[in-house]
């Protein structure tokens, strides 16, 4: 055992992560790795950015779950653009997985793929995907320690979310505290406390609009046209 | 890769865990493994349940986080008997790290010992510690389908837990679609419905002490007289 095979294995994921990449930059798609615990609302979140963002950016959607097609097939009713990831007893995605799931897929019609992890905050956060940036989500069901005793993901994260807080008015959630311990971990990754559920996620939409039509992803020109920004 | 290597890792395990089954049998302490993902309110669940046993029950913690000494310290108000372990990047405890820490208890003394898992659906139910039951815990704020997404928690478990219960008016959640999910994984493993934060935790205090007091484990009459229980 056990640490050379450990290490193989992170190697073999990351080369297969930069390839992943190399093709995302290539279609000039901005590629969202999004993490967070089970329930937090990732899928919820993303019913109502597909919906939203319809006709202003086209995106597709990787869904993980150790088991059932319920996420692809609610995403499903919003883009064309879904793939079910069923990882059986894994508990985080992999390079290859993605590597395999995207040729399902019409990259260079895409401007924004979205990779719904499985619902973990621990063994997703060390998994380059190839990705451009991993966003971290949390919801204030969860308690106000969650970003402290979670702290990787926090570190790693190019931007945080703390969904529900429609509910804060019936839990006990410090948030001053919950905010100092994610400011202590990334003091650059801005923070968007949103409210799916009663559609309050504006601050998401204009961060993630502003960041996959100006990141480095789509910096790239695109010889061929086919993409449709400028 | 490499799956004889997994198979010697878990073999390993597996072997540690049978040697910590026969140290909690042969001190008639009975071993429940707490797992559920992050905030579903294990932590608040045994403090609860040390309050409310108090007197009755002798009970001892290992409480298991990537990082800090919350739930630790939070246990520690209300027993003696708490050893954090913190796991790093590991998402879910292992037979050694129980074995490791257990020599910090005093084991003879215990009725009962939880082992509160890292925050996960997923890996901790792969991995014996050698506990007589595994607890799956639940909460209503992760929405209705996550037994049927995550089901393999559902089918080891030994008991069920939907916690948070008194947030029920406030979100949206099929608890007939729920109930269901896990009757079809799982046939006779009780659900208890119940809400630490309005102490409705009754069924399962009743299932703890019914199960600790004559369950397998402390069937064992310890001639050595140390128990209190007859």
């Amino acid at each position: 055992m056990k640490v050379p095979v450990v290490e193989n294995v992170l190697k073999l994921n990351d080369e297969i992560a930069m390839q992943n990449r190399l093709k995302f930059d290539d279609a000039g798609v901005y590629v969202v790795d999004l993490i967070g615990a089970p329930g937090c609302g990732k899928t919820a979140l993303l019913e109502a950015t597909l919906e939203k963002l319809s006709g202003i950016l086209e995106i597709g959607v990787l869904a993980g779950d150790p088991a059932t097609s319920r996420d692809g097939d609610r995403l499903a009713q919003y883009c064309a653009n879904v793939v079910q990831i069923n990882t059986g007893n894994g508990c985080h995605l992999d390079a290859n997985q993605v590597r395999q799931a995207i040729t399902r897929l019409d990259m260079k019609s895409l401007d924004v793929l979205f990779i719904e992890n499985v619902g973990n905050l621990i063994c997703p956060v060390g998994f380059d995907l190839g990705q451009h940036v991993k966003v971290g989500m949390f919801s204030v069901c969860q308690g106000d320690d969650k970003a402290a005793k979670h702290p990787h993901l926090s570190l790693v994260a190019g931007a945080l979310l703390l969904n529900k807080t429609d509910l804060l008015p019936y839990i006990p959630f410090n948030l001053a505290q919950f905010r100092a311990d994610v400011a202590h971990l990334n003091a650059t990754a801005p923070l968007m406390e949103i409210s799916v559920r009663q559609n309050r996620i504006t601050p998401w939409l204009n961060w993630l609009t502003h960041n996959s039509l100006h990141g480095t992803a789509v910096c790239m020109v695109d010889a061929a046209g086919v993409k449709r920004r400028g």
